[in-house]
């Protein structure tokens, strides 16, 4: 193995790679990344075996060739280069490195042992663009549960119909719904679960490419291609449960609100809530707008109010102000709504100006 | 106690008295901030029984009086109102805060349980130059022990004579001396020892001001006045080693080397070192300059070489590389000096230009 490559593109390609490895490995190959000089590219793979990565970039490939070093001590080490052309030349048991004063060489594992990273083998399903994507997950896969007692909670469910691709994630306490327009029609109508560790993953690579990304799925794998990133997941199997009909089609009480106002106030008064279980109190009002308040016996109690635009009757509803935060902090848009339909029923956030976005928050009963 | 403030006024000085608070606590009280209302100003005390902070800003002051409050949620808060006047109202075991449309009750303790923060008893020893004092600490303090097997080895030993005034700490591996000059000469001679976890929350202060520091001393407490903030510590009892005897007056081989190139080529090596103990070896060289290089035989090994003047001997020595990048990485001059006198003597390091600077670091036997 012989190759040579500019230090900003490799430095690129392995913080990616580096990023989706796990810290808890099973097996010491699974800590690595793999490396291989190939058709006159670079191609870098990474795995914590529910995600796949594969990146390439460009380089002068004289004699083909692989091996797996330790991912972080080989991410940090070319972060470290100068950016000038780096020199590799090796076996699948040893690399050595060398860029202007500096040489290094490092032991690795040959890729026999590294586990294969499914090849992409369908068509494109549907193309979409990144920053919408990035914006989709964002408000939506943190809704998805924590714990995998019921697995298809634990992911984000995609759907399609029309020139519409559904995102939606729950807990069963709350549920996160956002739509993306799409260019074109999708032909077949089809419906799958991803992890949600999957999505914050592909996440951070959108948040830095502007290239649009493909969508490729078969029976138990997606795959997200965006230029010269492959990023592959498995799928969740199950049944995602039929969320449509819970969301409230009527309220009885509507806020509309300046979004920071509202994030301002909730972390103020979240401040005492720490020793509440997260309770905070909403009380509409058409005179007062919003107040927001907590009581904490330990150490106190407070109150902030907003200004509000309340239609309808006014009401009040206790809900966890860390499920608040969670999505108002991800909501860009400046303005929210926020109905309700009674003490019991589940609140409906919304942001003004786009509908494609629909949040729900079972109340707390207090 | 009836008073108001201004809310950026109070969350300066809060935010300091804030993080001296230790998170481990041994009486309640003691994770809280008295504030007191007092002869037209606001007064904020905390503690953590080696270091004690008072704090004072204006206000309108109605009823004096006193109450200790949580002192992370009363920092949070305040922090998180507006830029506008606060009403604060209470006794000594509820305070009642308002600020334009927030409000809030805190439960306190009150200040006849909070420890008396030794009060300033003696005259002005010597005034300092924020920068210049916050820039010898950054460079000495470091060097102090983390243990207190030897407790005089974990504080930094203060002396004065003429118009000098010197900051030493060793932890008997290495040892930092700066000198910083006076604008006028000291009378007396005198020399005390202040634990380095005092040092580093007074540099974190230094950083933010621009007025002069008092310096008062007493036989077993410090104080540090800094416009309307005064820090005391405790001293540590015992005599400082006779350190400087320890400082090489020769040299057999001397480096001089930019700075900046010396610390990306100890980190790039230092990555490899993690697995050895930190052990790197300099070679120097007058036709290579410098070169910095490791063996860890689980991993690889690796050398990087930088430009250097060398004179003399030409030499090589092993270091702990944590020990020279905490070293470097203080280091604000643009070039510096390396002096050897064989493989088993102390390195000695100065930045060029400034002579106000000596580290010394004992090599590693290998």
């Amino acid at each position: 193995m012989k190759f040579s490559c500019l230090q900003e593109n490799l430095s690129r390609i392995l913080n990616i790679n580096n990023r989706i490895i796990s810290s808890r490995i099973s097996l010491p190959v699974l800590g690595n990344i793999l490396i291989e000089a190939k058709g006159g590219r670079i191609i870098t793979s990474s795995t914590n075996l529910e995600v796949g990565l594969i990146c390439k970039t460009g380089g002068k490939v004289e004699e083909e060739g692989g091996i797996t070093i330790p991912a972080r001590l080989i991410t940090d080490y070319i972060n470290s280069l100068p950016n000038n052309r780096i020199d590799f030349d090796g076996d699948e048991n040893l690399i050595n490195i060398k860029c202007k004063n500096n040489q290094a060489s490092i032991k690795g594992i040959p890729p026999t042992e590294f586990p294969q990273i499914p090849k992409i083998k369908n068509k494109t399903l549907v193309v979409i663009d990144p920053k919408e994507l990035s914006r989709a997950i964002s408000l939506v896969a943190f809704a998805a549960a924590l714990d995998e007692s019921r697995p298809v909670l634990s992911g984000v469910y995609w759907s399609s119909s029309g020139k519409k691709l559904k995102l939606v994630a729950t807990d069963s306490y709350r549920l996160a719904e956002g739509i993306i327009d799409l260019k074109s029609e999708i032909k077949e109508e089809w419906k799958f679960i991803i992890p949600s560790r999957s999505m914050a993953e592909l996440n951070r690579i959108l948040m830095e490419v502007e290239e649009p990304v493909e969508v490729m799925v078969s029976e138990n794998q997606v795959w997200f291609k965006i230029g010269d990133i492959e990023l592959t997941s498995r799928l969740i199997e199950g049944t995602f449960p039929n969320y449509e009909q819970i969301i409230p089609q009527t309220y009885q009480t509507k806020a509309t609100f300046a979004t920071n106002d509202f994030i301002e106030a909730l972390k103020r008064v979240s401040l005492f809530a720490r020793e509440t279980s997260n309770n905070v109190k909403i009380t509409l009002s058409k005179k007062k707008g919003i107040e927001i308040s907590t009581t904490a016996s330990q150490i106190g109690e407070t109150s902030s109010e907003i200004e509000a635009k309340v239609e309808g009757e006014e009401g009040e509803i206790t809900f966890n102000v860390k499920y608040l935060l969670d999505v108002f902090s991800n909501l860009k848009n400046k303005e929210a709504i926020l109905e309700l339909g009674g003490r019991f029923s589940p609140g409906v956030i919304r942001p003004v100006g786009k509908e494609e976005y629909t949040h729900i928050i079972m109340p707390l009963r207090v």
